[in-house]
């Protein structure tokens, strides 16, 4: 019978005909609601297939789903927080890096435990089989092994790809930028580590992002912790998943999935509970030093003696204001052995609300503050790529750039600042007309002193319009031609913010627009 | 008997066995050598399946074929020629914008042409079509038409991906930067087109590369041609494609490609000719609008006036030194409409022979000279992604950054100079033993003053290997730390190039490392 009318309505298929036959065929006994979802369902798939509404194409302008193009002022943004960064990175000695986009299918394989299903794969052309990089720290543990290279403090900003559920009003995109600085090498204890912090602080400090904290905490003391507290060997990693959720859900609902979902007894779980509310700082390493049960694990002592000679250095560094060892920091990645850390910014107001709860959706939403950066140290993950297994120590921190942008471009938009898209000092104007080709004689000259300067692409533009051009787009100076000034060899030039104009000779033009630029 | 011997080989796959039966089977009568090699080859596909050698699977640590890494001196390269580039860019008041790295397949379909099948397809993992971009400016005229733009002067620089035969020693990758700047808008005749010439003379210039030519010459001038000389009119794109060999080829292959390949008659073809070989400036164009045939087409016409223009206006930006009207400029792109122009590299000893060449592969391959620059009008496609058709006239230049890479690579390897690819001024040592708390203690005073700077991850570091890093890498002075020194208040500064040793007091240490590197 199903299979009948499903034959029907494909032979009337297109648009507004079908729908009507559905609903005749509604009324008929012995189908239900739910058999006729189901051959609609089968209809919409045939249609998709057969391209959609009337068979006819319908060219959609978009970017692909969860991706967004930049605009010259998001461009603008971004240029002024890639600087701060990068100029950080500079200052701490690092080189940097860069590697393809897409890598061989097989260098990302077994590196990102269930997260693998969200890789991008290229299509099979015939070749290699590849895929779109997911993060930099892979390409940069396989550029390592691949090299040889034991030793490096490098820094990699470039776009990675999760076919993850894109949020965009709240900067979580498909493509989306990592801007990583990693130390690789056998070095001391915690003195890269407690570089890596410095860097952290430095850098949210100079963005202006609001106050914020670093969250410390380190892989073995997590483990040595779950082990004393009788979690059995095998369920680590997914106990530790469970209280990675604790900074979005409270305790008691930690505890039930503890429970409920990963089958521990009521009294580990409630062990751990104790321990993941502990908050501190080098006394609270100390103290734990000297817990009975925690002193059990070789492992947990070896973290928190780690931790605490991490706290020793970020005393030097001056950074120990924010940072906070917290036992609920767990980080979901596998490849961490050591450290781990997070930023997070605590002012709710420096966050942007997203579109959706600023119309009514949950108010939690618009205080929800974020991860802005985050890192640890990876001892295994180079050793992965060598062929003898040879490991070199890394420790590294990623900062979360895309929230960042967000912050950044919700600042700008609600501040009076008008964010310049271009770097014009001077616009090059006609007072008549007939002055194009003295225009473009006296924009050369500009150009060739290295001035930035603009000219309407306008035979004879109005003076208006060369103004407004200016105010518009912040162009601090015109430079004025008219008959008389050509005949006096001088240049008008008008300050565009007062509307004050002061006729330069030629000759001085140049030095005048450098001094008067240079002061901005 | 085919299928039977299929079925043995199958049996005794895995290594050397395999082949001895081949070897074996070789002397069977009936069985050609023409059979055994298909045989082979499917054997040979079957191992392929289930999984190469001994079915045991060997990691390849390699990068995807036609892609590479930048290391840290190459980056450092990368960074300067982009900061002229952007620098040129900037100066002419170009903003900057960004899109994603892959499209929706239906927005790059239909504008390649045969190059189509170039493009990098992504996985269909459910959800959108999705390809790699293969250029910049298809992104660039979606971009404009999606967001309405109808005026922007824009830069881009951004990867590009074609599934091309790699040509890695000459600088042909299959991920590729390109380096685009574009203007777009409704404007009078000639005058962006002229800056767009002006800038890329700037940025050759500017670069130092040796001596170069622009080649300039305009779609509807070819086209004209072609319709004066006798080529019917189905024939034009394939016959420029055929011009535009012109570079590689000598003109009587040209001719005999026309003629044998394209079907022209020998006297249109040597109508051809005659026009491909001049070249000259605003005199040929003004020549060839008397030219009995030529002026008989309105095209030829139009774009040789416009050709005069443009020379008037690349007269007044000081620019025509180096560039020529040259009738066998062709390009392959089919959007280009009216303008259209190319950088070339006339020194010889300018590019850098292709690691083939030098070790003995043609002669020829080690003096060819490329293409640097290229670009023109394209006032049609914006109007293909309006859903109205409504254009927005564009004219731009790509820079080919990659070659010009390869060549700055080239002569940072044959000069004596040393890339640097950090940027540290000073590096914090000891003289003793357990003063690292008080190094880390003066590096954080000379981070948060700004000044760049590194300290070895080692608690105990000898003086000399620290010194030694300071050779090697370029940093200019050490600020070194002792029993005595922190008795006395003060830092030996010690500058790595003479060697010369300076007490400073640490209130003064900042002032005298920014003085002394300023002057570097």
């Amino acid at each position: 019978m199903l299979a009948v009318f499903c034959v029907r309505a494909c032979s009337g298929l297109a648009g507004f005909r079908t729908a009507t036959r559905v609903r005749s065929v509604h009324s008929l006994p012995g189908i239900t609601v739910a058999q006729i979802d189901e051959e609609v369902a089968k209809l919409l798939q045939l249609k998709a297939q057969i391209g959609g509404d009337d068979g006819k194409h319908q060219f959609v302008l978009k970017t692909a789903k969860g991706t967004r193009d930049y605009n010259p002022k998001q461009m603008a943004i971004r240029e002024r927080v890639f600087n701060t960064i990068i100029s950080c990175f500079k200052r701490h000695g690092a080189e940097t890096i860069d590697t393809p986009v897409f890598e061989l299918k097989e260098t990302l394989t077994g590196k990102y435990g269930e997260d693998s299903k969200l890789i991008y794969d290229l299509k099979d052309q015939g070749g290699e089989l590849l895929s779109l990089r997911y993060d930099l720290t892979v390409p940069f543990a396989r550029y390592l092994a691949m090299n040889k290279i034991t030793n490096i403090k490098r820094y990699h900003i470039a776009k990675v790809y999760r076919r993850d559920n894109p949020a965009m009003t709240r900067g979580r995109y498909r493509e989306f930028y990592q801007c990583d600085f990693d130390i690789a090498g056998q070095y001391d204890g915690m003195i890269p580590d407690a570089e890596c912090l410095k860097i952290v602080h430095e850098i949210l400090s100079e963005l202006d992002l609001g106050d914020f904290r670093i969250k410390v905490n380190d892989r073995r003391i997590l483990d040595g912790m779950f082990a004393v507290c009788g979690v059995p060997d095998d369920k680590f990693r997914s106990i530790c998943s469970t209280v990675d959720k604790l900074d979005k859900m409270p305790w008691e609902d930690v505890k039930k999935e503890m429970v409920n979902e990963k089958g521990l007894s009521e009294e580990v779980a409630d062990r751990i509970g104790e321990y993941v509310s502990l908050q501190g700082g080098m006394d609270l390493a100390e103290r734990l030093l000297q817990d009975h049960r925690m002193s059990q694990s070789k492992q947990a002592c070896a973290g928190l003696s780690d931790i605490k000679l991490l706290f020793s250095y970020l005393q030097l560094f001056q950074v120990t204001d924010k940072v906070v060892f917290d036992l609920s920091l767990a980080r979901g990645l596998d490849y961490y052995t050591g450290i781990i850390y997070e930023a997070v910014l605590t002012q709710a107001g420096a966050v942007p609300a997203p579109a959706e709860a600023q119309k009514g959706a949950p108010a939690e939403e618009s205080v929800s503050v974020g991860s802005v950066a985050g890192g640890g140290r990876y001892d295994g993950l180079v050793g992965m790529f060598d062929p003898k297994g040879r490991k070199v120590p890394c420790v590294g921190v990623s900062i979360g750039i895309e929230r960042i942008f967000s912050i950044m471009e919700h600042k700008a938009e609600v501040s009076a600042e008008k964010v310049r898209t271009t770097e014009v000092q001077v616009m090059v104007a006609s007072a008549q007309k007939n002055l194009l080709e003295e225009k473009l004689r006296l924009i050369t000259e500009l150009w060739d002193a290295g001035i930035k300067a603009e000219v309407m692409y306008k035979k004879n533009p109005k003076l208006l319009s060369q103004l407004q051009h200016c105010e518009e787009s912040g162009i601090p100076l015109v430079a004025i031609l008219g008959e008389q000034e050509l005949k006096d060899g001088v240049v008008k030039l008008r300050v565009v913010a007062t509307r004050e104009e002061v006729d330069i000779s030629r000759a001085d033009l140049i030095a005048e627009i450098r001094k008067r630029t240079s002061e901005a």
